[in-house]
This record gives structure tokens, sequence and C-alpha cells, in this order.
């Protein structure tokens, strides 16, 4: 902890050079620094039935309380055989098995198989006793009744699942932080776990500021506009599967916002507010997070575009972010700041969330950038036959909502870079 | 219709070759025969408050019902100015500006920005009559109370958003078939559109077939095991927004599947059965999606490995799936066939879901694969420093689902190939 309360001296220090700018984070730094002082942000856990337990996240590591399957299966439709009878078989070279018996779908086989003999199975069939293998009834031609003739031989162990093969007894089905997936529920099921230890949804409490910010709902008089930011946080929260609470339109009032943060904040475990672009706003999102409690700010503007001004707070475990007004900002720095935050409340471990999936595309036109920011390029994709899809930059300002619409994705130009060329190939994210 | 018509017929016709085979449909065509199909599905519709409306699909085109913004606004805290004052300011020649007013956030601002002044103006403010730019104010100096002095210029329409800039009155919001994700909720918000109509979520019946399977809720007797398709299909289907129920587990007996299925046929959109990769369960299943009506059967068999003995048929309107036993098969199947049939019926725009994001990886071993046949390789991804990822091939019998669980995602071995070398690059889909 003590390398992170440094890092936030040095942030809050130096939170304003002498024209009374903001000096901004690397975005990597200011991540590192947010998850950093999360770390310690252990959720509550809960029982869950499995059939409840659809995208949450294990609380404990789960170990297979039984061997999976518990006797050797077949995978195939055709003969349960002792496989050293059938070695050499060719159709030039057959051998001759006496069909001996049938394995009952279901049921326990009767019975053992001797050398000379195999009995009939199923797909999904358990071997009988003696049986090593199983023979597709394609490698066999019907003589009569009672017997076959073998034209290809089988090792032993082929076309069987066998004992503990899927998962074995006492070894780890699922680890701490996985989210349960479909395959994963699947997993569960077979192995007879109806119950399991998730962590509880993480709660986010969500307000907009400004006094020129009416409900959505509402029609606005003359100079003023609809909410548009708590609707799309809480989408984006809802997604991530947490419990959203929306405390409304606050006033740029420092009293009546200071009040409802720490409501806020006594209620969940992370708030977003956004609005307040303006110096005004920033300044008083400011005072409130540090009035709030320890350890307070921890990041104040960072070197991104959109999403400059964001503010990052951790008062009391709450999480807090100052998200930009501006729709475009709000969204870019939720999925930059917010998104890997909330996931690491909700417990998910961290290796879960590393792989990202991206389409490579070529970029239609030359794209200017300012070194020493990460800049966040929004992109339509355009499909083309046997080729790589055309990333065409959605032009527009940060205020438009329109833009991030109409956006497939978005891809990076990165703090070292002061722009990127045309015919360029960029990874694009996709905003799902 | 003609064509499919012509299809179905072909495809049933070969159903099975003179050594009693299924022969194989590749699986492009199987979809391009299944989603042809399925093109009339159109999706009854309903109206939906926009608090509701996440994940919801639009059933017809939104037109912008005004202007967005309606009046113009400042994007930058500064002043509000005639840009044709600026013209020519910098540093070393300055020009000075007289402020002549407040604009207050949320109000119309009062008076007119005439010739040689500006309005004190914050990010979101209404721009006043009479200017047409707004300077930054970390490019003015004060002089006093009552003036600045301006050292750089500012083009008209700088730093502000026009009306209708976002989104014009009468144009396109969003598309019928459009998936209503959080920016798009933000966008209608900001419409103050409150309500929208959506299609009715397709329902979904699944049942599974075997007698050897026993619900997960049961400790199997010996010779038979816990059902783990139910509930890793209905996992699937409620990911992708629709209505799930459960028919539980059908013997084999004709009359009771097929009794079973056309209940679930009469109340859902799509039925999925899985079980019966035997032999005599294809047949039956077979044999019971002709029993249900026109046009029947559409596929059966696909060259696909793992997922071969998938059959597909539709039936007065329901699209029925014969999924294979095993769960890897079964979910395979599922992205490939019942993943865009279901996103097509729930009135999903076919261009929505056409880009596929995807993990460039590179391969850690050879994998052989037999031509004329799509084989799907599942993969776990280890994340290297500086270097793409490498995609090391979870091998494991398509009964094993733990293979899945431990799986990040899959990649292709098309048709033409026979195999793929170890250090290719491959684009693995994951697995979410």
């Amino acid at each position: 902890m003590k390398d992170i309360q440094s890092e936030i001296v040095m942030t809050t220090d130096g939170l304003k050079d002498m024209l009374g700018r903001v000096s901004l984070t690397p975005v990597e730094k200011a991540r590192a620094i947010l998850l950093d002082a999360l770390r310690d942000s252990t959720g509550k856990t809960e029982r869950c039935s499995l059939s409840d337990a659809l995208d949450r996240i294990l609380a404990c590591d789960l170990l297979s309380p039984e061997d999976l399957p518990n006797h050797p299966r077949s995978t195939m439709d055709g003969f349960a055989v002792r496989a050293a009878d059938t070695f050499g078989a060719s159709s030039s070279t057959p051998c001759y098995l006496e069909i001996d018996g049938d394995v009952a779908m279901g049921q326990m086989p009767e019975g053992t198989v001797r050398q000379g003999q195999c009995f009939r199975i199923a797909t999904g069939g358990l071997l009988p006793d003696g049986s090593d293998a199983v023979l597709m009834f394609e490698h066999t031609i019907p003589v009569d009744e009672k017997m076959i003739e073998v034209v290809k031989s089988v090792g032993v162990g082929i076309n069987l699942i066998n004992w503990g093969e899927d998962i074995a007894k006492g070894s780890l089905a699922l680890a701490q932080g996985h989210l349960l997936r479909p395959q994963d529920m699947g997993l569960l099921a077979g192995l007879g776990i109806s119950e399991v230890d998730v962590y509880v949804k993480p709660k986010v409490g969500i307000l907009s500021t400004g006094d020129e910010i009416v409900p959505w709902t509402e029609s606005p008089p003359p100079g003023k506009i609809r909410d548009i930011n708590s609707i799309t946080l809480s989408g984006l929260c809802t997604r991530l599967g947490a419990t959203v609470t929306d405390y409304g339109i606050v006033t740029d009032s420092e009293e009546i916002f200071f009040a409802t943060v720490e409501r806020a904040c006594n209620e969940n475990d992370v708030v977003l507010f956004s609005g307040g672009s303006s110096v005004g706003m920033r300044d008083l999102g400011e005072r409130v997070i540090e009035k709030l409690g320890s350890p307070g700010i921890l990041v104040h503007g960072v070197a991104l575009k959109p999403g400059k001004p964001i503010i990052i707070g951790l008062s009391n475990g709450t999480a807090i972010f100052g998200l930009p007004g501006h729709p475009v900002s709000a969204m870019v720095c939720f999925e930059l700041f917010v998104d890997p935050a909330l996931q690491l409340i909700a417990g998910m471990s961290p290796s879960e969330n590393s792989l990202q999936a991206t389409v490579h595309a070529l970029l239609d036109r030359n794209i200017n950038s300012a070194a020493g920011r990460l800049d966040l390029v929004r992109v339509q994709l355009q499909q083309r036959k046997n080729d790589i899809p055309l990333a065409v930059p959605v032009l527009g300002k940060s205020g438009s909502i329109s833009t991030l619409s109409r956006a497939h994705g978005y891809f990076f130009i990165d703090e070292a870079s002061q722009g990127i060329n045309k015919d360029s190939q960029v990874m694009v994210h996709l905003l799902s």
C-alpha cells in the first residue's frame, strides 16, 4: 500500500500547474493506481442455486466431488470388444467375434465380454466387464445374428471415454473468480453440484449533475437538455451484472451534491457521477471526493481524448468516478476505468478478462493525434469480400451521442504517436 | 423459395448412401439453407418503455423527432464571441474584447453579443445571439473584470455543437433490427423517445432425450448420467435474450418423444432436443421432425467435427434442432446454427451480427484434419509479453464438458485443409 499512497500524494500534489491547469496522468498509470487501490475490495459472498448462477462469479475454488464419467462409456455405436481380439484384422484378413450380449442404454451391463466375444453397444452405453475398446459398426460386417466379421483392428481405450477422463475426483473444476458461463453450468450440473458460493453483485449508484440537465422523461424547457448519461451508464453497469440505483439529477449546489454523493457512497460499492466538465463542476467534484474520506482522490485528469477530465477517488472502500458530462467522454471513461474496476470489485479474477477480442481493419484516412495523449478513435467497419474490413473514423464531437451509436468500435492511437496513416492496420475493439 | 425447396429435397433425398451412411452437408451450405428457410420468420412486436428496452431489438426504424441539440451549445469553458472579432489575434498582436454578460447554465442567455464584446460561457452553456464561436479560457488573458486580451483567433463554429449536429430532426436515429445497447438507450433518451416498438423475445423449448439421462438435480443410479445439455443450452439461449422453457428429459419411446416435441413446437419459436447421437435416436429424431409437418427436415448431418450428427428441421414455422448428445458437439452446433437462427428469429438485422471479433494467436502444435470437413479446434490462449498469444489446443473427446470449460475459444480448419502447422497464425473466436 505504501507505493500507492506515495503515488496518490504525487498525483494530488501535482494536480495543477502554475497556470492552474490540471496535470494529466497517463491512462495505463491511472488504471494501475485505481486497480491497485481496489486490490483488497473483497466482495461479500452468498450461496446460490446452480439454476440461478448463470453469469455469476465463483467465490471459491470448486473441486470435483466425483469422477466424470464414473464408468467407461462408449463414444460410438458399435461393439464392446477386447481390443487384443481384433489385432491384425483387416478387410483382407478379417477376424470373427461372437455377439454375446447387448448393452441396454442407461443400465449397468450384465455379463462379461470373454475372449472371442463382443457386446452390441450404442453411443453413451457403459462398457461391460472384460471389454476395453469399442469397434465401430462401420468396421464390421454382419455374418449372422450371432457373429460379426471385423475388418479393422481397434486399440485399447479407443472409442470410449474413461473413468475421470472428463474430470477426475478432487481435481479443480473451476477456480475462484471464474465467471459462470453456460458451459461451466453444464460442467457443474454434470458433477451434481447444485449450489455454488458466488460473490454478491456489486452495487452501483449513479447520479447526474448540472443545472442544465432534466430527466429524459421530461420535456426540457428552453436552455435545458435531457439527461443522456444516466441511462447509458446504467445499461453498461447492468450488462456487467451490477445492481444499479439511480439517484437522479443533482444541482450544482455543493451542499446538496455532497449529501447525495455521501448517501450513494454509503449504499454502494461504486458511485458514478457525470456532468461537470466545466471548471466549476470539476472543482466541486474534487472537493466533494476529498471531503468524503480517505484516501480521497486517486487520479484527477488523464492524458486521454476524449475523457481527459475524469476524477477517480476512493472513500471508505467505495470507488467514486467523476465522469465527464459529454456522453462520448463518459462512455470512454467507463470502458477504460469503470469496467475493469467493476469487474475487480465483482470478484472476477484478473486473468478472466485479459483477453481482448478485436477486429483487424484497414484505416481509410489519416488521423492526427497529439503526442503524450492516448487517443480513442471511433470507427464504423465496412465489410469487404475476401479482404479485411475497412475502418472509417466516425468524426464528431464528444458531446455527440449519435457518433457512439453509429460506431461499431474503436481503436487507440498511443501516447508515442502523433497520428496514424491511411491504410495502416488497426485493431478495432467492438462496442458490443 | 423454389431454390430452397429443391435444396431440401436434394438434401433429404441424399440422406443415406448405399452403406446406410448419412451424406453430409457442408457447414456454410447448411447454414444458408437454414437461414433462407427462416427468412420470413417475422416476429411479433410489442411496445416497451425505454427503461426496459436494454438489449431488446427495434421493430421499426426510428426517426429523430427533433434536432439534437436544439440550440448551439458550448463544448468548452471560455467566452462566446463573434469569430470575426478575433481574426488575426496572436500573443504578439492580441486584440481586446469587452465582457458584456454571463451565460447562466441551463438558461436561455439574455442579450446579444455585439461587435467587440463577449459573454462568459461554461461547457454546455447555450450560445447567446450574435455569437458564433467559443474562445477557450486558455487563449485569453484577463485584463480586468470587464476586459480580456485575446491571444489566439477562433474560427466560426469552433468549440460549439450546432443545431442538429448530433442528429437532425427527421433523420434516421436507429434502424429496424438494431439491438438496443447502452449507448443507443442514451441516444433515445436524448431525443425524448420514452417508448419503443421491439420484437417479442423468441421462445425456446429445450428437451433432452435418452434413457440414460437423469435430471442434474438427482443422484444418478448406476448406468445413468446427469443431464448436462439442458442447463448449458438454456444458458446460451438466455444470454441471447430468449425466453426458455425446459421440457425435461424424455425417454426414447417414439410416442412420448413425439408428443413432447409436438407440444414444445406449438408453444415455441425454436425447439432444441439433444441426446440421441446413437443411430437409433438419430432415426427417431428424423421420423419425429418429418411427422411434425412441412417442410420437415432441412439438413441431416453436416461436414463438421465435432457436431456431425445435427438434424435441422422446420415445421409450421418452428425451427427444430436435433443436437448431438455430446456436450461439446451440442455447444458447437449451437454456436454455428442455433445462434444465427435465433438472432434472425429475434428480429436482429443480419448486418448487426456479421462482425466477429477474434484474437490472433500462434498455434503451438500441428493439428491434423480430414479434408472435406470443417474442424473446430478448442484452444486455451496463453498471453505472452509483447507478442501475440499462443493457442494451445485443448484435446479431449466431444463427450468431455470440461474441455469446453477449460477452452478460451476455438478456431476453424476449413474443408480444403488437411491440417494446420505449428506456428501458423490462427483467428481464435472467444467463448464468452
